[in-house]
């Protein structure tokens, strides 16, 4: 039989995540993401994921000191963005620039769990850098450096916009970064396993996993739900009979539906709450448009929100531009890409399936000559 | 049940490649590899795994000319190659090179046939150059441009080493990237796949390409074999007692056995005669030690060379430098990618695989002044 998808193909077992598709449950090393939404910082679930354990507080402050030491990137790193086109794709400068910085890696091909941890940290605290350098230059606009008294979310909004968040922007971002963090074997994190399973480098196993969430069908969801919002709110007409003239005309609605979840995606409600705690503070008014569009999709359609739809809300309102929106889920989901890559050097077995020939076999070869049109 | 490796798993069908692992056969769109190797040239190939079918002679010219018109690389390329480190690895700079080059690219995100094909050509016949520059770059040796009127294989030769090549060193390239060209669903061919899945661009699915080649259960088994014959041939043992000597330590030899062959690999077979009649020109006389350890490895172990194996002496007579025998497997592989990311796009689901949890399940957060160490 043919697994196309490999919807139901059981490839490995982990004790990373769990997620229960029918109840709508998602857990880190057994956490409830709740729980981790309400009460820990994004760099305590990266110490989780990658160690196995929620830190004490003596094991967090270290690790926080760790990340934000590696918050510089090399002066080449630094070239090398500045060299990109204007019209580059926010996602492409960030592969680009985490495969060069594989190359000033002497220790590249040594995969033993000690260095592994260490290229996991130095690739998590290097992410936010690289988008918030590459977008300030983009724009014209003097790199702003990173600090180390902040922390990984609170850091990265100071160097996009040149000054610190307040205490509800840390928060939404941390919080999202959290819920972005780690999600069982998406296609990114499975293409980050594939790499590693022919032994390739760490940064070969991020590079494929940044290249594969680019997609539209994985981590582009969240920037067309936020046009879509947007588009919502300019037409002026009810968001209900919007969605509806869409459907009728046969369109997909981002943001809806998830291969996994039979129920609301928990991601979707710990956002939800963000989004209506930042939408109080803006102007932008889209978390009453989004909810009327959520009852709306689940009445008519019997489709839940998913981890894109709030995420539009919540980026939008922290006053992310939409051309960030992936790289941003990138930013959170790397501690689970390199708690998946640790597992898969520490166990590992090459990954090659298997096809169905097809085609027509046996053709007897004709020389060029007599070939013809 | 778990399908680690997933090495009985169909993931889909293809009418690009077929592998009988019992009989030792390969053919490329229902031809055999033997009748490919023997009669046609890689730019054959190449329009044969992209198009579906043998070119008349009208089409491979066309074919050809187009190919040779985009060997150019950008100025920015050349920059980039430029500013890279001298210990970087090749496989890295051309990694890095292709995905910076998607950068450039307008229709980055247009997958349709059409484009999708001209996006093919431009990325192998960009590659050849983009490894002879950075190779020339590194030894500081001014850089060698490529030229119109030579073939794939033999403007490569001389961008590299800056003369001609000899008729039989273009045959023996020619044909060996020939049979490097494509092979079912391996794990650079699946991790492009993995990548077009998500509807990420091609160059996604190139980059991802690349990085997991690079792995030593890959694309990195033939620089092990030529480090291995180098030193049987320095020892002045004889071949079976040094073999014997690393079996008895519990040592693999590189080069031999194959996850779908149970037999010779057909494409070992091609590469011996190429290995013999290079061998006969140069003074390295290597392909007699590669024979005694070949025979003595099916004695001995029942083990059959693989493609990896004869190679080595190829590229080593060819006077190819060790560390570019990924970056030149990359070379021919590409043509495999381009026509599996043209049938995803065709015929697109998300891979998405399944994990067994086997952690714990909902365990109860402390809070982290409530931590024990």
């Amino acid at each position: 039989m043919v697994k196309r998808g490999m919807r139901d193909v059981v490839v490995l077992e982990s004790d990373i995540s769990r997620i229960d598709g029918k109840k709508g449950e998602l857990e880190y090393r057994g956490y409830s993401i709740h729980d981790l939404a309400e009460n820990s910082s994004y760099e305590e679930i990266a110490f989780l994921l990658l160690r196995g354990h929620l830190p004490t507080q003596e094991e967090l402050e270290e690790f926080e000191r760790d990340l934000a030491r590696r918050r510089n990137i090399a002066p080449e790193v630094i070239g090398l963005l500045s060299s990109l086109p204007d019209i580059t794709h926010p996602m492409v400068v960030l592969r680009t620039a985490i495969s060069y910085t594989g190359s000033m890696d002497e220790k590249l091909h040594v995969i033993e769990p000690e260095e592994n941890l260490e290229k996991s940290k130095e690739i998590l605290a290097m992410i936010p850098t690289i988008i918030a350098y590459a977008y300030r230059m983009r724009h014209g606009k003097q790199l702003v450096h990173p600090r180390e008294d902040l922390g990984h979310a609170a850091n990265f909004l100071y160097m996009l916009k040149g000054e610190e968040p307040t205490a509800l922007e840390e928060k939404a971002l941390d919080t999202d970064l959290i819920l972005h963090a780690e999600h069982t074997l998406n296609a990114s994190t499975f293409a980050s396993r594939m790499a590693a399973s022919t032994k390739s480098d760490m940064y070969a196993g991020i590079v494929s996993a940044t290249g594969t969430l680019m997609g539209p069908l994985h981590g582009g969801a969240s920037q067309a739900v936020i046009e879509m919002l947007k588009e919502i709110k300019e037409s002026g007409e009810k968001p209900e009979e919007w969605i509806r003239r869409k459907l009728e005309a046969g369109e997909l609605i981002p943001g809806f539906g998830h291969r996994v979840y039979e129920t609301m995606d928990p991601r979707a409600k710990e956002l939800k709450k963000l989004a209506w705690r930042l939408d109080k503070e803006s102007e932008s008014n889209l978390c009453s448009i989004s909810e009327r569009v959520e009852e709306f999709m689940i009445e008519e359609k019997g489709l839940y929100p998913n981890v894109d739809f709030y995420t539009a809300t919540v980026y939008e309102d922290l006053g992310i531009p939409d051309d960030l929106f992936i790289p941003i889920f990138a930013m959170g989901r790397v501690a689970g890409w390199t708690a998946h890559l640790m597992d898969q050097y520490a166990e590992n077995v090459l990954i090659r399936p298997k096809q169905d020939y097809v085609g027509e076999k046996e053709r007897e070869y004709v020389l060029i000559e007599e070939r013809e049109a």
